[in-house]
């Protein structure tokens, strides 16, 4: 154990495993996950050579053995609940996506969802023991989070009861769906059906698309790889172009809508079935950034510990990194951030159990802000996280663009989360459309309820922007409650103000949708501002139930670090609507200072009580024993370009060229 | 050619050709640089394969096969300016580094400016012509830009007239010097010089690491790649340990500072000499930042404007993605900045130019403004970039993922910047001590010149952090001479504060040096403002050279958007400092909006004028062209994972899972 390391874990002031257990949700919770981290870490079959010494086809080919082996192991061990298939899966493939994915997380979901009694009798018991396997291609080269531009068709055959699938486009080609390049041999298809002459918009199709024996391609089907991405070298995203492929009748999902055998459709009773379904891969995507942002700072956090660099004081020796003030304000922030949405993704999950059993009773009555929040929330979060990785990667020197340090891979792999599952700037208008909506019911006397119940304020206080002296202020800068309050009126100002944006563009003559795209930046902003409420909101009532007193202090000084530094970094915001004046706003920065100072001594412990194990980190400078260069000569020593001591092109172009010269 | 593109040409109110010589510096320029861009494109010896369809190993062979030919040809042609030889390079290996160029960047130069005539004697030819190829071997494992505590040794032996050279830690081992791995038989090592028991601090060796004929590596050298990296996939950036590695005397470059036979040490004459490179190579780091931005820019441009998506009014077709407020707020102020820092870097490097003359005799008076100025300019141009660019890709959709984008690869090869040649947080500190010392000789009396001389004002104005309301405000936002006032103002006033904090940790009897740490937020944030100044006022004053009216028009907007988005991104120091109220904060927001409009038809042909031949930019989605999709599905075909339609995991693990289950 290096020595820097042990003694900033000696001078914590909190039981970190306590705090382990409380981000776990309890107790029983980190027992079982260790439980199942030790399975999959102490089985051989699971032993992996490091994917960044292999080519793209041997980590397809790696990342399909384990796969396999991961269905043997969780039918052999029982394990079922998802959410323990799911931290086994992450254990497996250490916060990796894999070939698998899309087929236990879309294929067999979709077909449990839409698939009728007799389509699944047909197709789940094959799916669900691989000798289908499937994938959900929607998007297309084309076409992605605007799903009416979706162009493949289905039109249905009366005459032979079959639907005929095509690509009319180029730009139609079903494009990036995991496993569908090289893995699948089926695929559920999103397609514009035709019958009797009519389109009635996006269905899915179930389609065969490779021969189960063989796996060769079948007739029309034109299948394959799209080739090498920025991560994802695990995952065989996949093209697939439909060339007159039939399907029978049957092949349709027809638990909602319908297609008679004479062509006759019939309507879904209700559009808004498909809602949930997203709001709960949303709210995952807030637990993903969580994850994503807490690996990142257990990495930098550890290595600024035991890396010694420069000088503060000429003669003495060089002080950790991690003590030069400029270290902790790129890093504690994010710590502090990295613990924020670990809430906001605790309380999102909570949320969508607690009313995803109003839904199946067919009450939606939450289900829309629950929609605008998790669109929200999930473009606010992975964007933060996004820019805050490659921070963190950077506050590691040289050393964080190695390989080695895990840095680039969280990078790469977390990503496209900005991107699917809603392209995070038209979730942030989604969310703006509810805001604005609901801000003009409660300027019609409408009284609002739940997380936007703020706007209700709006027609009594008057709020608006104005020179900064015009207001009384009488904000506790050291209060979280009173923080709270200046968060919330920030976004009611800020939603205001994209109300009248759009107004003041009707004024001009303007159509509805021209007004808006012309307020599209002021509606971005008060989506942000939003959000940020609801995060700086959702970790100080976190508080509240942290009753153990060590680990309530130095919670709530993250907290108050994460209230305050976003007050900085927005000083614009609050200072144009006056909610601070410019001597508080010095006071804050000065604050900064103190609070960084304060959470130092405790840094190493924060990031320790996320608990990620050695082989789920896969990062030499974030080591628990924090013995890094050794390690990392070593693994040096062990990428493909030493296995001989003179590479080839010494012999073929080095030498023949100075007989050239 | 696609028909949107083609119509977006057609709209453009400027000669692009003129402003294409603008950026070249001149048509001669111009006609040169395409000369020497058709020689490479048109030679059969530099067609590629996809380098993101290869194996580390491969990707590596092919990059020595390719910079041999280049030394060839560059011989061949009698192509020897730095200048053009620089932009041969850049087209073979385009903008990626590769093997040779430290061998030509470090190693050669390093002999030209640091070896006496016997040592260029015996060491340049045989370099020349590439049976020396070497590298330039300092950061260590352990140890980066703060030189001093770098731990390699070279002890000198009288007995045998010989160096001693050790690693004598691991973290002591070299690490990351470019073509060490592999490419380089020898390596010009800096290393803390032993002799008569003093040591002497560092100093460079030149020590054969290889066998010349066979390229094994010799006695006490152990060599090797240092494995995967984020980019530079082309290069093997290597390590070194040197165990008991005996060198004659006369391997250590003398022609400043000497060690004689006996072991007497001789001082160098001066330790200004080295500045001079520091500062050249962080000045073309400015003009890499712009390159890197303009190629992001030309492909997130181009391809919005071909890439159809949603909806702004229901029932019409998709629009162009560039039609999007969002998009345009995302892409043009990045446009703007590409523009912004493409007139520093020619700024930076024609005074470099002017002023390296008079370094050459002996007069450095010039050289610490420009030495401050770099360090700042450097950190932050490379770190806008560096979000800049993902902010491109990210606005590309899914397909900015794919490698075929070119974005990825732009991103990684470009990103190292903000940490070698001086990581960015140091750099912005150095520029920080600078502006401080220049504060306190201006607080003393003392008249300053040059670019810090606003420093002066200070005393006089008392400008000091306050309310809005209390000063009265004459900005024109409008004007940029009244918006290059306020960033100076802005800029002025952060370096009275990070003075100001220094004094106030003095008063709490804290040492110099703790002073200056504690106030490491603030000094930051001045060096930032600075820089930000600086940019604005070269953007504005370069206008006053283009004689165009059309040019000049277009390239005010844009000076205009760089200045006000600027203002609107930093609103709270601007408020705070009192040099902006709030309704002209809020004028700006508008304004921004109108600046946008008015550059949306400009936007292509604005990209197009960098003039980056699709050889270069080697993206699918920045096709001069437009042809996007069909582009697109061929590329992804041509993947290695489609050389056969069924993978081998099929067999290997699929077909075989299902028998288990």
């Amino acid at each position: 154990m290096n020595p820097d390391i042990t003694r900033e874990r000696q001078n914590a002031t909190f039981d970190v495993e306590k705090l382990t257990h409380i981000l776990d949700g309890g107790y029983e919770k980190t027992k079982r996950r260790r439980e199942i981290e030790a399975m999959v870490f102490s089985d051989p079959d699971f032993k992996e050579e490091d994917p960044n010494f292999l080519s793209r086809s041997e980590r397809y080919d790696q990342a399909v053995k384990k796969s396999a082996q991961m269905i043997l192991k969780l039918r052999e061990y029982g394990i079922a609940d998802p959410e323990e298939i799911y931290c086994y899966k992450n254990c497996v493939h250490p916060d990796r996506p894999e070939p698998f994915d899309l087929h236990l997380g879309m294929f067999l979901p979709t077909l449990l969802n839409q698939a009728t009694p007799e389509q699944m009798d047909r197709f789940f018991m094959p799916a669900w023991n691989l000798e289908i396997i499937g994938t959900y291609a929607q998007t297309e080269m084309g076409h992605g989070t605007h799903l009416r531009g979706l162009e493949t068709t289905a039109t249905y055959d009366p005459a032979t009861q079959e639907f005929v699938l095509n690509s009319p486009t180029v730009s139609s080609i079903k494009w990036w769906p995991g496993g569908l390049g090289k893995t699948s041999n089926h695929a559920i298809v999103l397609a514009q059906l035709y019958t009797q002459g009519n389109c009635h918009g996006l269905h899915a199709f179930i389609v065969p698309i490779r021969d189960l024996d063989t796996h060769v391609p079948l007739p029309g089907i034109v299948v394959g790889d799209i080739g090498p991405k920025f991560g994802f070298s695990e995952v065989d995203n996949g093209f697939l172009k439909l060339e007159n492929v039939r399907i029978p009748r049957e092949n349709m999902l027809m638990k909602f809508a319908k297609v008679e055998a004479d062509g006759t459709y019939l309507k879904p009773p209700s559009t808004k079935l498909t809602y949930g379904t997203m709001v709960f891969i949303r709210s995952l995507l807030v637990a993903e950034s969580a994850r994503a942002l807490s690996k990142s700072c257990t990495i930098a956090i550890r290595y600024s510990s035991v890396r010694h660099q420069s000088e503060i004081r000429p003669g003495h020796p060089e002080p950790q990194i991690l003590d030069y003030q400029t270290q902790q304000y790129k890093l504690l922030p994010l710590l502090a951030m990295a613990y924020a949405f670990t809430f906001v993704g605790q309380y999102m999950r909570q949320t969508y159990h607690r009313i995803s059993g109003d839904i199946n009773e067919g009450d939606f009555s939450e289900l829309p802000e629950l929609h605008a929040l998790s669109a929200g929330l999930k473009a606010f979060t992975t964007w933060a996280t996004n820019s805050a990785i490659e921070v963190c990667r950077m506050s590691c020197g040289g050393h964080g663009y190695s390989r080695s340090s895990g840095l680039p891979d969280i990078y790469v792999e977390f990503t496209p989360t900005c991107t699917y599952e809603g392209e995070n700037t038209v979730m942030m208008l989604q969310t703006a459309r509810y805001l604005v909506k609901s801000y003009r019911q409660a300027q019609a006397g409408q009284q609002l309820s739940g997380i936007v119940s703020y706007l209700n304020d709006l027609k009594h206080q008057r709020v608006q922007p104005q020179p900064v002296a015009g207001r009384p202020t009488v904000v506790d800068i050291n209060d979280l409650a009173s923080l709270v309050e200046v968060y919330k009126q920030r976004a009611a100002i800020l939603v205001e103000l994209a109300a009248k944006s759009i107004q003041q563009e009707l004024h001009h003559s303007k159509s509805q949708e021209d007004a808006w795209n012309n307020s599209a930046i002021d509606l971005v902003r008060a989506s942000d501002a939003h959000c940020h409420y609801v995060v700086v909101k959702l970790f100080t009532d976190k508080l509240g139930e942290v009753s153990d007193t060590a680990i309530h202090s130095v919670m709530s000084t993250l907290a108050l670090l994460y209230a305050l530094h976003g007050i900085t970094k927005n000083s614009g915001d609050f200072l144009q609507a006056g909610l601070l004046n410019v001597p508080q706003v010095l006071q804050i920065s000065n604050r900064i200072k103190q609070l960084l100072s304060q959470l130092r001594p405790n840094a190493v412990a924060l990031v320790d009580a996320f608990d990620f194990h050695d082989n789920r980190l896969k990062s030499v400078l974030g080591r628990y024993d924090g013995n890094v260069y050794e390690n990392l000569f070593e693994w040096a020593r062990r990428s493909p370009l030493n296995s001989t001591e003179v590479h080839e092109s010494f012999h073929k172009y080095l030498k023949p060229l100075r007989a050239k010269l």
